[in-house]
């Protein structure tokens, strides 16, 4: 199965792929109508800067895409040009196929209305599946990842779906529908990939050489930078404000910590650049779920101390453990950085929204806790108390974490056994994190560097 | 010629130059009156923010300017000094005479307005002598880029003068003006410089490191993300955010068509780098012209489809005829990535334009059209068919790029010429493609990497 | 001193910072009217919006700090690590520190009002510092950085209020309070930490590598990128356009004199990259101050010849001296990009601020030169001549810059005596410029590269 021809038909379905979205943009999508030329006889209603006055922060989002995930990854020593391509191939690919999935969900008339919103929402989605291929770096094919994310990213939709518009649950910067899901479908399907017990030790090039160490920072220090714009970018007005207060605290806390814990446990307590391109980033997912509630700036900072001290302790003490005895090989440790940031995210969730009151809330209720609004109300439109009450919503937060992992894990699994069991090549231990195998390689450098 | 007193002329030439610039700056340059303070008793009318909301899509086209061009360059394993820095001389200086250029060609009461748009303007002017060197790389002096840029830029403003305003083309993304002049002035210059028949192998300079071709991802990912700012910039309104969703999924699919076809046509299927850092951004030069126009998702994926399979045949196939056979060292095949995507565009336009209706564009067309435009109408504004019809727009549409190339061919040329046969220094082919003739290069490191 | 449990206990002071930065926010730190709900009955006034107009600006500058700051001093050749990481690590301490300090000298009711304003100024606080570490960059322990850091951070909130609010000096970008301020600190340190005269000589570490110098110019070119927005970010309306503007032409005009002087004087004439790092960046230092004033483009181009002159000439010929006579090892040359400069913006603040009338100002004076206005007008609340003169203001700008050479200087050497005198561990001369020390290092690298 390592011919030529293996791999050509696998490039070929993916044209396949490509050109399907085409033939499904023309049958369903069209501008939405802000996209549109105004008849001859309107007046300018300035609607159309109401989308793109989002466009600065789509653009931060883009950039966490394609260089944040993508530099992040370049930490392996030999897997520069699959971690920076295979992310610009799968995000180009992802963000197609979520305007389509998503657009599905939410469909007039029969036709997906495409506007910036719907390409905000896409990058979003993309990082999903890249958030999964964190914790497979190096150890599938380009086409198992295709495969992967296809079906990873419909899921994702569906998923999203049910907990935001069939639960109401809060998720404004998306730790428990993006990030939990990504990094728990991912590691489920790690787990299904798993080596055999007789090749289970790290290879050599399962770390960084100096160089690509400092690659992966520029990676960390894109993401921390935009991070807020991730987490602020589907609130509005005050509560966007919170959002971005709340993210850029939350990160400085997490940074400040993950050097103080990473020296702490550390070898000879020297510093480890792998907590600080990946733990400095976790009070940025940890924060997620409730970055848009009233915090304070203290909650901020402490959710950002307990995210820092438990991403760090992760990778020092869990992943070894998980590599040991699951041979879960976390390759970019995405449990610790996305995952049980997350959880912590969706805990927070569930205790801030136990103590949510109308008093507090005001009129943003509504748009944060939709549930809790009652809708027979006859003098305000907002009353506590008519909805959901506050201990229920925090159940509902608990629960929309729970079937999140359900479906994320149970998803992995699925599309594990077949990435395992079909048609599909599946790399050997003697290829793994190596850019030889799928890209052309510059001779000389092999021995050089 | 290469005694040290030849570079200190060139040297003392530029800084002449500068001299220059800062005496027209003088002479002929005011702010307009949005910058300017407002008088003590008049009513803030807000205009001054109108420029200024361009300003994160300048800062945008900002990076891919500096950032973007400089890194992609960087693809040479010794000439990432040249790459970054050339690129910010360049630039640098290019700017300066751009405001300068496009100012003359609008000035009022003898003087020139300086605004944001004067500055976003001239940014999109250094796009085209940097496209150009892209032909040339690592085979010029940075005093032969000099004169380069200040010839291309004059003539690139008279044609785009010419192409906008007298032709009345569209040409929202720049495509026919921006880079298909630039890509055929570079070749036709690189095509005067040629080597000798006796010199024409390539060398082993003329090709990545490992470490160089990671940093040439860092260009093309953060073009790829601010490319539909760049298309954008000069749109207004709904045709703004189509020219952002338009250049977004064109993007998007002629990265995933890059992929495919790269495997499919390299050695042993494996993908390469070039075509990753290059025609995944053919997508963005392809739509270029039309972003703007109503293609729908479909006819943005299509065209995108298109240029990322014509980008990379390009690069497997007709590269290396044009290297053998015309002894046209295109370094970065920008042919391929700027000259056949703009074509590709050019010929869109034309196709879109031949089916332009009032009825479609509505109060669009006047900005997206204006020549389709009647003047004598009474009753409203616009009338399609008493100005130019679509037949004849689309006539124009191909008129414009014809020009465009034969301007930009024909000046090529004569640059060509001037740098080859006049007093100015060439470089010897064993000087070809290394930093070290103009640049300090740390000593230890010559052998080691 | 060289055991573990020296690190260990500076950690340990280190998270006992961050929990009090906690316990401060907590007590002291409330959102801001804007980023709270409004009442369910109120109308929305649509201010919220107000603040985050300025976010993509933010943004920008969160790029400087982090990805600019980081990766300009990762020049040397074993100490990109450090650079980066310990910009990341200072940066998230200081904009945690300066909502704090500077939030303790505007208080309203006892309480500090959190708003995107308050970390646009708390980034540009983080600058401070960075800036400061350049004059010591492979000199110290991180924990030294941390102690500087804090006294600095508190001492640069004091100075600026002093400036600012009592002076009523005018300091745009912040050449005066931000960059004189943290380089001269900063060389005042280096002046107390000087080697002994025995152990002067410059060691190989203290250089770049072809690699390094690279991952510099990201850098450099994200800092020359997003310059303007740095410039401009605390000016209003049409002062703020200028600021774009004339930072932008004083920005290219330095770089292309950089490459002039720097071919000129360098040896062999080749270009030098350590001039192409930071002196092309000199122009928006030198344009800081006044980059809001009526220079005109002229004025703009002409600050940035000047200042890529002298930049360019300190680094030729003053840092070596300093280096040989003083012992003072200025590694990034700060003294070249931040102090000069910033002396010459002071110089140009008093020579602009001497001619200053109202009748050119208009109704910007009150914004720019507040305390030129007079205060018991009766007819027109701005009225030259009532309040400061335009004489008496260019004294008051000098006597800005003198008073926060002062404190500068005196702080960096009262700080710089406590790292050396007191319990702090010093690193030796060999520890110097090598991250091995404080981070784990990839064993097979050190050979290699």
């Amino acid at each position: 199965m390592h011919s030529p021809a293996a791999k050509v038909s696998g490039y070929v379905v993916l044209m396949i792929v490509q050109i399907i979205f085409l033939v499904l943009f023309w049958l369903f999508v069209r501008y939405e109508k802000t996209a549109l030329p105004l008849a001859i006889d309107a007046e300018d209603a300035g609607s159309a800067n109401e989308h793109v006055s989002k466009y600065p922060q789509f653009q931060d989002i883009q950039v966490m895409i394609f260089i944040g995930f993508g530099f992040l990854m370049t930490f392996l020593r030999k897997y520069g040009y699959s971690a920076t391509g295979f992310t610009l191939f799968m995000a180009a690919l992802v963000v197609q196929w979520a305007v389509l999935m998503k657009g599905f969900l939410h469909m007039e008339g029969g036709k997906i209305s495409l506007s910036l919103e719907n390409i905000i929402d896409a990058d979003i989605a993309a990082a999903v599946p890249l958030i999964s291929m964190g914790a497979l770096l190096g150890r599938t094919t380009p086409i198992q990842l295709l495969c992967m994310s296809v079906f990873e990213v419909a899921l994702f939709a569906a998923n999203e779906y049910l907990a935001l518009h069939v639960f109401s649950i809060c998720d404004c910067g998306g730790s428990i529908t993006v990030h939990a899901f990504g990094a728990y479908f991912g590691l489920a399907v790690a787990l299904m990939l798993r080596p055999a017990s007789d090749q289970n030790e790290t290879g050599k090039l399962e770390g960084a050489s100096y160089t690509s160490d400092i690659f992966a920072m520029i990676g960390t220090t894109f993401l921390w930078v935009y991070w807020p714009s991730f987490n602020s970018v589907l609130a509005d007005g005050a509560g966007g404000e919170r959002a971005i207060l709340n993210t850029f605290l939350s990160l400085a806390a997490a940074t400040v910590t993950t050097f103080v814990v990473s020296a702490l446990v550390s070898h000879e307590n020297k510093l480890d650049m792998v907590h600080v391109q990946n733990s400095t980033l976790a009070g940025g997912v940890a924060v997620g779920t409730v970055c848009n509630l009233l915090l304070g700036a203290h909650g901020a900072v402490l959710i950002g101390i307990i995210a820092g001290t438990v991403s760090v302790l992760g990778y020092r003490y869990l992943t070894p453990w998980m590599t040991a005895n699951l041979r879960l090989h976390d390759t970019c440790g995405v449990h610790n950085l996305h995952g049980m940031p997350a959880l912590i995210s969706a805990i927070a969730s569930a205790i801030y929204a136990s103590m949510a009151t109308v008093g507090e809330y005001q009129s943003e209720l509504q748009d944060i806790f939709p549930a809790m609004v009652g809708t027979n109300g006859t003098e305000t439109k907002i009353m506590g108390g008519l909805g959901r009450n506050a201990t229920s919503q925090a159940g509902y937060q608990l629960f929309g974490i729970a079937v999140t992992l359900l479906i994320a894990i149970g998803g992995g699994i699925l599309t594990g056994a077949v990435l395992k069991y079909t048609n599909f090549r599946n790399l050997k231990k003697d290829e793994h994190h190596q850019d030889e195998h799928y890209w052309e390689v510059p001779a000389a450098e092999n021995k050089e560097e």
